[in-house]
């Protein structure tokens, strides 16, 4: 029944062992430790047990750090306080978000279309005007001089190709673009120094430039591009198009490289093809070069944006070789020493950035600067740093995280007999990310480590089909030990964190009228007369409604108001209430319309009223011991017939 | 600017302040203390400091409870782990999930739109075809002989007035109904006794019956609703009209009568006229003679649905008077007493169900059903219940709760010179609800309160103008001191939750491939001579592409497939893996696609393939060490020009 254009992946129910046997043994590893979750220890971790109240949070403490969560195929992000691992917050950013409207007011949707591309908005023009998922999976701070800056955190979606910026003084989204000529923004970074700056984003997924069609199943003609964002203006700088699938990267702390892991060298589109080669590549990419072949005009014009050619032989990259599909890519707050995780490869890949120069000007090779190589265990996946140069690395087939120092790696590289492993501990189950407290600026300060574990297996009461992850805080405090404090079940994806020093980060607990975010209501109340802060109209204009209301605890200020079944509705509201905390909601009943009003702000929201009848709106948002009673009526006359 | 039909809600900036005054003095409180969230107290709690480490469940450790948790605004339902209150996993109900693909996969679309009614259908159908939000309030598991049977969750919608049921053997919704001649289902509770069976309803506000335009602004002909729903088929089983407004309501234990608390008596429309008479009611419904009533016909038939007359003199009910503006409806595992709690009164009125037929008789007037109204504190909203005939009030204004005995009560009631409080502990800050360990069954235990505290404020690192709820779990043990353990914060709004003993719920890990919900998957692969298991399959018929494929860590069974663009394509996908956890997910680069298929579970999309070019699909939902390169092609010819 399948056409000619239909290919089977190359497995059957009944060659399949064999066939997860044939991929293991590519990587060196047996086929049982392959799959993931299937053959996870178990061990007790008497061994590493914790001093009871290690790590709490009592009733009416603050915690020491920020934590900013990914959530992966959530689509949003979360922070959580460290180290309480208490969730604080969910900030909507990719996602349709039920409370607080996010997906659905003007406001909203406008950050959320705005920077898509012109044959996305096309799409969805009738489809709501925006995506209502995205696969959200690193979460990273604006730096300035290689720290945190409190200023912004950028997260990037893999499935929709975007990258968004969460303003950190309200914890919202801000900006949404989208990202040509890629496809499946993956690795995402800032640059760490001097400032971003720029904002570093690799399209994991090989696919035609321009996409179009024109190029459909000819995979020598697809690419992989790495993009750099300018995170001032949120718009795309110049991009490169390189060998291979780019992964993950990271920035240096002197703003002249970034780097990126490279898998599928063989440029294949199956996983055989895709694990062939012995060695795949660790990507380096020369800022400074890059931004002269963009000044001096040696680049194509795609979509816009100059798109560089960074394939091998290019003077804008070097490919160095690292075993076959590695993962993790960590620069060290030693600002020296950037870690390349061999995942199927039991080793982590150290290249020194001083030699980076030399590598460029060709007085070296690429191998030349790798100088260390140590075998951690099975599948190392990310590395996280302290201040005492040792690194935390993921074993994700061994279920645990290593610690182990990087001077000791250096020189049993170069022959000493030095053993840089420092202690091993378990954790539950198959860790992916893990971060460390401030550990990706030169400020890390190796108190804490979290270990973003993909299973949690047997570690909380069964709920059903699908589990929860497990997020593991682990006490580095210790000269030797690893002490696992804690288990955090989280809902689909805990994929990567950040931890950030609480004294960074100073959100405002109440809106700034003249916040750019409602300009086009202003507008609107400007056109029609209206005083926003304090509005009580209703505005017809052909059968377009606006209708202008201000909420005070318990109160929206008109009590009713009436349109005609049809109507294009627009309906604003202000929040002068200014007090800590006192945010009123907006739900119109039987009409799907629900979302957030914080202090002091205005949001809006567009409909047709064609539902004749009495509709009542209400204050979800909880604000008042008669918050209940803080409502009022939506009544639509019906089309005469 | 206005137009008549517009009417402003009564106050302007000018005479604010001066009308929260009138407010306020209307419940006969300060000013002050009305604003919730302005004055709170913020008493240092180390009167009531916890033993470090009380309820604290170290890593690895299980909980003894399973809690389900509401989500407000946010509209989904949260599994918490009680006592370490860690979130295991959110099952989304009327929010849109992006993880899951809950509102976009064919299957969670047919049961979020199967039950809603045929305007709501209509009026949806060119927008998704459901609803995008929810305001979730009230979550409560299904009961055999007045306690928890592990069967079902049931769950309200105040915005879409719809109740929603989960099935606990996969947590997942199987039933989502929208109730008719109702606005805004409220308070919900199911039957205790002889089991679920009913599911009690409230339709909060008064709108005409039915609700089509014809009647508009003559509140005189506005009605509020009791819906029976029968919790097996999920289908309306009758409903009352009664006077006033249906706020909470609860069951007794002996399957003869329901009870809601009613507020607005007056029946206005604005806040001043809600309040103004000094008392209101509980409403007592006579289940038995409401089904006699339907029996014999005394019914009028709207919308399908037979509606009886309940209002003031008929044979269905009984109006108690109380206190003005009620708000708490809480039935004691004593058997005997239901607690309505005063609100805007410091009391709680008790009723004694023994008396109630004697009411229904016309032998005792409605106030001689009252045995005990004990003063105390401000702003008592919700009762919980241990097994030691004490219970627990949540005082909103006084921000604190309150334990006090029953027994005791009813005698100081009766003029014994004895006083039922017992202790009052602080919470931070504005508790609504509250709920004890099995406080709803007979099988109440004692051990935890959980107190929902509507705001938060100094608790907890600042996150910006929206803050988090406080949620606090409170060791009730000991036999008077209420000690505060846990501060808990949750994104909106942990406005309701019950708290199951963890041997009650056993779910399934992997699903039976016989699961009616994929019965239409099974329809169409049956038709197109498919093998829904092990479909490596592309059907065309027509313009309309049907794609069959299945999984099996790490690969889709299907490495790429053709379409043309305009396609409309249809895509089902089967786990085929069948070890816990293993569950997979289908992501489709830049179509906004994206699910979770769990192990064993079929799930499949609808879309039209109008993007042309190569599109990636991949596996979201980790599953194995080479989770990264499962994946595949979707390649969409473009439309000839």
């Amino acid at each position: 029944m399948s056409d000619d254009s239909t290919v089977k992946s190359g497995f059957t129910r009944r060659d399949l062992l064999g066939n997860t046997a044939k991929v293991a043994t590519l990587a060196g590893l047996s086929g049982g430790a392959m799959a993931g979750g299937l053959t996870a220890l178990s061990l007790p971790i008497s061994a590493n047990a914790a001093e009871p109240g290690k790590g709490e949070v009592r009733p009416g403490e603050l915690d020491e750090y920020y934590g900013f969560w990914s959530s992966g195929q959530g689509g949003e992000v979360r922070i959580v306080g460290v180290p309480s691992m208490r969730e604080f917050m969910r900030i909507p950013v990719f996602n349709r978000c039920s409370a607080s409207g996010w997906g659905q007011t003007n406001e909203s949707l406008k950050i959320l279309s705005d920077g898509l591309l012109p044959a996305t908005k096309e799409y969805l023009s009738t489809r709501g005007g925006t995506w209502m998922n995205g696969d959200a999976h690193h979460p990273h701070m604006s730096f300035t001089d290689g720290t945190y800056d409190g200023r912004y955190i950028f997260i990037n979606d893999k499935a929709n190709t975007r990258v968004a910026r969460i303003r950190c003084d309200v914890m919202k989204v801000d900006k949404v673009i989208e990202i040509p000529n890629a496809a499946d923004i993956h690795g995402m970074r800032p640059q760490k120094y001097p400032r971003t700056g720029y904002v570093f984003a690799n399209g994991e997924h090989r696919v035609p430039i321009p996409n179009d069609g024109s190029v459909l199943d000819d995979p020598s003609k697809y690419h992989s591009v790495f993009t750099a964002i300018d995170g001032d203006t949120m718009t795309v700088s110049w991009q490169v198009i390189v060998d291979g699938n780019l992964d993950n990267c990271d920035a240096d702390y002197q703003g002249l490289y970034a780097f990126s892991t490279c898998y599928n060298s063989e440029e294949g589109v199956t996983l055989e093809d895709m694990t062939a080669n012995e060695q795949d590549w660790a990507v380096v990419f020369d800022i400074k070069a890059i931004e002269a072949g963009v000044k001096k005009g040696d680049f194509k014009k795609i979509s816009g944006v100059a798109v560089l050619d960074g394939r091998k032989g290019s003077p804008y990259t070097r490919y160095i070789p690292v075993s076959t599909s590695p993962h993790g890519c960590n620069t060290a707050p030693d600002g020296r020493h950037v870690m390349i995780a061999g995942k199927l490869s039991p080793t982590v890949t150290v290249i020194d950035v001083t030699r980076l120069p030399d590598l460029f000007a060709d007085k070296i090779g690429p191998r030349d600067c790798v100088v260390a190589e140590p075998e951690l265990g099975l599948g190392p996946l990310h590395t996280a740093f302290d201040n005492k140069g040792n690194a935390y690395t993921t074993l994700f087939l061994d279920s645990q995280i290593v610690k182990w120092n990087i001077d000791k790696a250096v020189r049993a590289f170069k022959g000493e007999k030095v053993d840089p492993i420092i202690d091993k501990v378990d954790v539950q189950y198959q860790p992916g990310h893990n971060h460390t407290s401030m550990g990706e600026t030169k400020e890390a300060d190796g108190k804490w480590l979290v270990s973003l574990n993909k299973f949690s297996k047997d570690r909380f009461l069964n709920v059903g089909p699908i589990k929860p992850e497990n997020e593991q805080l682990i006490d580095i405090s210790g000269d030797k030990k690893l002490v696992v404090v804690h288990d955090g079940p989280t809902y689909a994806e805990p994929h990567d964190c950040i931890i950030v020093r609480a004294d960074i980060v100073n959100p405002k607990s109440v809106w700034d009228r003249n916040d750019p975010v409602w300009e086009e209501a202003r507008k609107w109340a400007i056109k029609d007369g209206v005083d926003l802060d304090w509005g009580e109209d209703v505005i017809r204009d052909g059968n377009k409604v606006r209708v202008y209301m201000y909420s005070v605890a318990p109160k929206f200020s008109l009590e009713k108001f009436t349109v005609k079944q049809g109507d294009e509705v627009t309906i604003f509201i202000t929040n002068m209430d200014d007090v800590d905390d006192l945010a009123h909601g907006f739900t119109l009943g039987n009409y799907g319309i629900a979302f957030e009003i914080a202090p002091q702000a205005t949001a809006s929201v567009t409909f047709i009223a064609d539902r004749p009848g009495v509709h009542w709106f209400y204050c979800q948002w909880f604000c008042h011991a008669l918050h209940m009673e803080m409502r009022g009526r939506m009544l639509v006359e019906p089309r005469a017939v």
